[in-house]
């Protein structure tokens, strides 16, 4: 396998941590122990949990106003694919990538599938993308599945499909539908018929999705249309998802929903009803900041997963969720940022395999409210990093994958390797 | 038919006001006929609309600091009736009550029903209460139709089921049940579980129903619980709605939803699911503030009327929303604030009436987004008091019913008939 | 004075209109003087509300995810110089543009303000650009004003002060300084410090001021900083102006709040203490959607003016607000969207002159609740366009700006004069 | 000294608890020696954060739809001083009362302060309450320091002045003073005179505030008000602070601001200029919710301190916050919440206490934003409970004070004791 660290690299820097990570583990052993807790088989339940990185992830993001790029950023899907290698092989958590067309069109899908494989890597669902125009072809100004040009919606149909295409010889088992269609006025749009033509569009591309694939739907509440978006919300998601078929299901990005929602209420109803797709993980404080998971409201994210693991222990129907993240790095390394989130992902989910579920469901049957709380707060404040760190260290990782990496001389190595055009900073305002 | 107020006091206010009423109608007239409307036609419409006054309406309301009572509020159903019937003699829009119990009830419900009808009111939905104790019972404190204890959700069905009871007997079709179940803490409450409790409890409602009523479930984000409430949005509501059967439907209240929501998206997806039972009508700026019908957001009420009137028209199956009023009245006179309110609903209805409905389909069409967004302007600047105010006079009611309660000095007559006990101020911190 | 539409067809489309407007005009002035309102003299008040038109406002705005620009678009300050000039033709409420530096950098300032001049246009308050990188220089990546390198907040003073040489080169007044200056991340930066290198930076901005100049900051809750931004709220830029000085102003941008907040309550009080630098107009649901001025919020619109309107009539010390528009035309044609957001602004300050105020005073003193709300709503409700078409008449403009404006052909004769490079549509995500 | 819950008791509890703490406290000096800190002197500083508890704070809360009483909730001052003596007994971080009037009204203010002595108990600051009429008085219905009456503004002043007097006498030296004044309709108020006569009344109060004393303004967007509230935020706070002179500071309700707004940012400034008068603490997700300290966003809590521990570190001029909890406890212990709710504030300030400040400056410096936010997420990571249990056993409190409070028996003695009035769950809708 190919491997962009050099493996003696990552075992001198853990060699400064792992008498320290050693003594941590044990100790936090013990006070599990205390909650009839085996630290053992938490490890190896956590180092299950991975998480897909999003190909556009690994360049710098940036804003309407400004994008202010990272000197080594990739330049091509292939420099995308070795970033990504260092991510998985540093954190030992994100073996998958979910690609983006026509961004990541490349000419031969089986040689891209190759090459991913010999950095260990393989592919998740993949991505289509109509709300930008492709030159030379009828624009998605006024929408695209949805639009009321059945030549446009044509298009877009047309163009999911090939993704599909391209996902079937990459190795992928699902397509993520997410459409910035809707308005920015009210009048511009009738409500009804654009959801209309949206359905008539997804049974077309659902009725070509493979036996064994999944059809996962986005909502997002506004961004790009600023007064109404066709799938605005999770019950329209479910709406559409039920009207498709059991192979449709609702994907949740964290960032996608109205001021003070409670985003893991609307995760358990689509869990209950058999319709968690998976979630595109990030973090934010207004809209869809895209800021790094667990940067902002960690507690919540481990209400989510507390959410996901209760599902897990009950063997709900129909939960399987796929997991990508989806992040806009704007101002951090992109390849840290994606380390440090897909190791907060673990920590949230460690933590939720900490609950102690029995005196949980007691308390609740009991409306004992304080001690319920105080039971999903015992295992939230537990400091879990020993566990995560060992789960990466047993596969090969770095105990510490950001300082690990900075000691790598990755990134001075592919500014150097990796010349860019000037910066573009105009923006769009 | 019994009035509460004389009927040549009405004539003798609407006297001072009709000439300038008829010329102002009839320019108003000419404008429109430009744009091919006949007024008589559209003022024949708004007659139609009416909404239903909710008894607890009536009194002063207050929040959970303090409440301010108004002298001559009414202190029992039979007072709450008489001042209805005001509303209803001056605005000519509001002939049905929406009781709630077991505030409402009465030893007699056929006399309560004769009493009612000898003022020309009749009674629109039932509403159920188990948001708080009544003496001597299981508490709700932690919650009703959800609650863990089964002998808690039985009584609460029970009263439900009561409810229906009561409702036969005078007159109504349908059953509106909110809860504020819910939980102030992550953790007291398992989100699956509630929501299975639930639907347990209304399936026993939902089998007791008559084959001619209805069910509405009515959604709330927060409040009474903070931190999550079982029947949370519109996709709970549907979900549950589409468990129990036909005749199970969604009730929007105005002030139920998280900040910034495209709420008449909401509306117009639960017209295109048959879903939409009706509307509990208020204004908000912040939360479930139940402030005064049009006195907010104006153009968020017209916008809703749009999506009404746009059903209407195309014919929408299993359309047939019931309008109530839910509002608070803490700082105004609720007689005096009802009928604005109603006037509101009217003027949005009306508006909605004038979109030009040919030039927006086709603006729409072409993507003309200018066009279209000012085809639903200018109906919503059309200044339609004209229309409205000509639709009461028809009937019998006040051109100015503002104006015409003052001259009828019904509050300062009710303020020495019905002597209050000591202002309860203290309210709940 | 040139002007870019043939002055004989818009006399022949208003001549379609004229005898319509008579009439409308005239039943309007019969219900106004009922209320004891001259309507001559209002619509003289109407026409001295001008706003100034960004110059970045009259091409195709767009998001992160995409621009879709139109045939025609302005691929120059001079081509954005003319399609200002048809703005200000039709509509002769715009005769000032708001420049935005580097965008607008030409060779020779004089020649740049003669041509404007030669359209009957002038320049108000320029605005700087520190949110974006400039070739060659210092990024701003990290803050510009605020940013910890002293190197940086110098370049970026001396871009601001550079921005004021050529302002009065071009006669303007003012700077308006926004910066997108804040963090990502909890922890990335010093909220005290950056404050304070801010003040440092603002003051020597301050000290270069001519006499006859003002600043105007402009605060933004979110983006392109979304966890804190430095010059958050109204709050924080009360402060920075009240450190800086009598010549230092809050510019308000209705689209730069938290959810909810009563944006009128703010304008009253930054008048109130003499701090109010004036508007950049926009409206919005979610974030700084930058929608059409009027589209989403009108009755907010409306309560704004009445603000500004009841500060004119009490001669509120320092009261001399600034008027401009800041809209991002996504979907529209950018000239009709000027046009008609100019026009929906002289419609709200119409409706705040025919406010009621001895009325409305003396309900609010007497807690007349529902009295003093619905002078403002009758006030609110008046169709005024008869007015505000007149009031453009009278100066030469059209009646129907976008009807004269589709019919003159103009943008269909720019889409062949100025050929455009490739859609640009791949965005940023 | 009295103690409501007997030593031995407390002692008992602790001995099952001792050795794991010791061994917990043990593992974790060793982990924080490796970052330096001395964990002994971290549980001295933390021993020396202590928060007022709100005399209403101890009887079960509620909401306008109900209120559900516990048993054995207390039934006057006295009672109330009883519990308030347990949470400090057990959690011995609450030595302080902070009173409301004339909720606390008692004949002898004297005998009240020796009773609360007497429990080591002393006061902090007392609240004036004009929110909800008190029996034959003018009325607050339209408000009360703003009044358009200058009888009803007098007597708000008067009772302020009032409280001062009560205060003097319990040791008190500070008036807080929240005002629900505001308006529910668009017109009700006129802003600007409102806050003039707020400036009017206030002025009347600061002069007779003793020299020693200070004045707490507490702003909050809305509730009761609905549409606009006089003071709805830290900007008109600030500016009546200021106007009013050292003495007035803003005081900081965690509950009290829009949405997504950034409160630790509010603080920051507040600190900066010198204007932050303290905290009323508690947690919410949607409005006011008043739930218990740190259960829905602990790591916001968090940062909130890492601002108060930051301006303490640099010595910050006039920086001396006064810390009061203000919590509504619905559904939960009062006692066990307040207790909790404590703890969870210490664990905040420890949290902060443990930030690697040379590190964080030093990241911050170089725009190393990954590190700068890294470094505040260790720290808060940082299980610190063995901190905060220990420094309560060094006072003579339990390691574990709600199992201890339970296993005492106390509740279920008062319940007896403390027979009650039958539950009013009616409420105010």
């Amino acid at each position: 396998m190919q491997t962009p660290i050099d493996a003696s690299l990552i075992e001198l820097e853990n060699s400064s941590h792992r008498q320290n990570l050693a003594e941590d583990y044990a100790s936090l052993g013990i006070r599990l122990a205390r909650r009839n807790i085996n630290i053992d088989q938490i490890k190896k339940q956590v180092a299950t949990f991975n998480v897909a990185i999003p190909t556009w992830g690994v360049a710098t993001g940036g804003t309407r106003f400004a994008r202010f790029p990272n000197p080594g950023d990739p330049r091509d899907l292939y420099e995308k694919l070795e970033d990504c290698a260092v991510v998985q092989q540093l954190g030992q958590s994100t073996p998958t990538l979910s690609p983006h067309f026509p961004w990541d069109d490349v000419s031969d899908y089986n040689e891209l599938r190759e090459r991913a494989n010999a950095y260990g890597l393989s592919f998740d669902a993949v991505n289509s993308n109509t709300f930008a125009d492709q030159h030379g072809q009828l624009s998605y100004k006024y929408g695209s599945l949805t639009h009321t040009n059945s030549a446009v919606r044509s298009q877009a149909v047309q163009h999911n499909l090939e993704c599909i295409e391209k996902g079937i010889q990459l190795g992928s088992k699902a397509l993520t539908v997410w459409i910035g269609d809707g308005s920015n006025f009210p009048g511009q749009q009738d409500f009804t018929a654009s959801l209309e033509r949206y359905l008539e569009s997804m049974r077309k591309i659902y009725a070509r999705l493979p036996d064994d694939w999944q059809l996962f739907i986005e909502h997002k509440l506004y961004e790009p249309a600023f007064y109404a978006t066709v799938i605005q919300d999770w019950g329209s998601n479910y709406l559409c998802a039920q009207e498709l078929g059991n192979k449709a299901k609702c994907l949740v990005d964290l960032g996608h929903h109205a001021p003070t929602v409670n985003i893991e209420m609307i995760v358990a109803r689509l869990i209950h009803f058999e319709k968690l797709a998976g979630f595109h993980f990030n973090d934010s404080k207004y809209g869809d900041d895209d800021l790094d998971s667990g940067s902002i409201q960690p507690f919540q994210l481990f209400l989510i997963f507390n959410e996901l693991v209760a599902a897990e222990l009950r063997n709900q129907p129909g939960f399987s969720p796929s997991y990508m993240l989806d992040q806009s790095h704007n101002v951090t390394d992109p390849i840290e940022s994606l380390m440090n989130s897909a190791g907060n992902l673990r920590k949230a989910y460690c933590q939720a395999l900490l609950v102690d579920r029995s005196r949980l469901a007691s308390a609740q049957n009991d409306n004992d409210v304080l001690l319920a709380h105080n039971t999903l707060k015992q295992a939230f404040e537990t400091d879990v990093e020993p566990i995560v760190a060992s789960a990466r260290l047993d596969f090969g990782g770095a105990i510490d994958p950001i300082e690990t990496f900075r000691a790598s001389g990755y990134r001075s190595r592919k500014a150097k390797a990796r010349p860019q055009q000037l910066a573009s900073g105009s923006g769009i305002v």
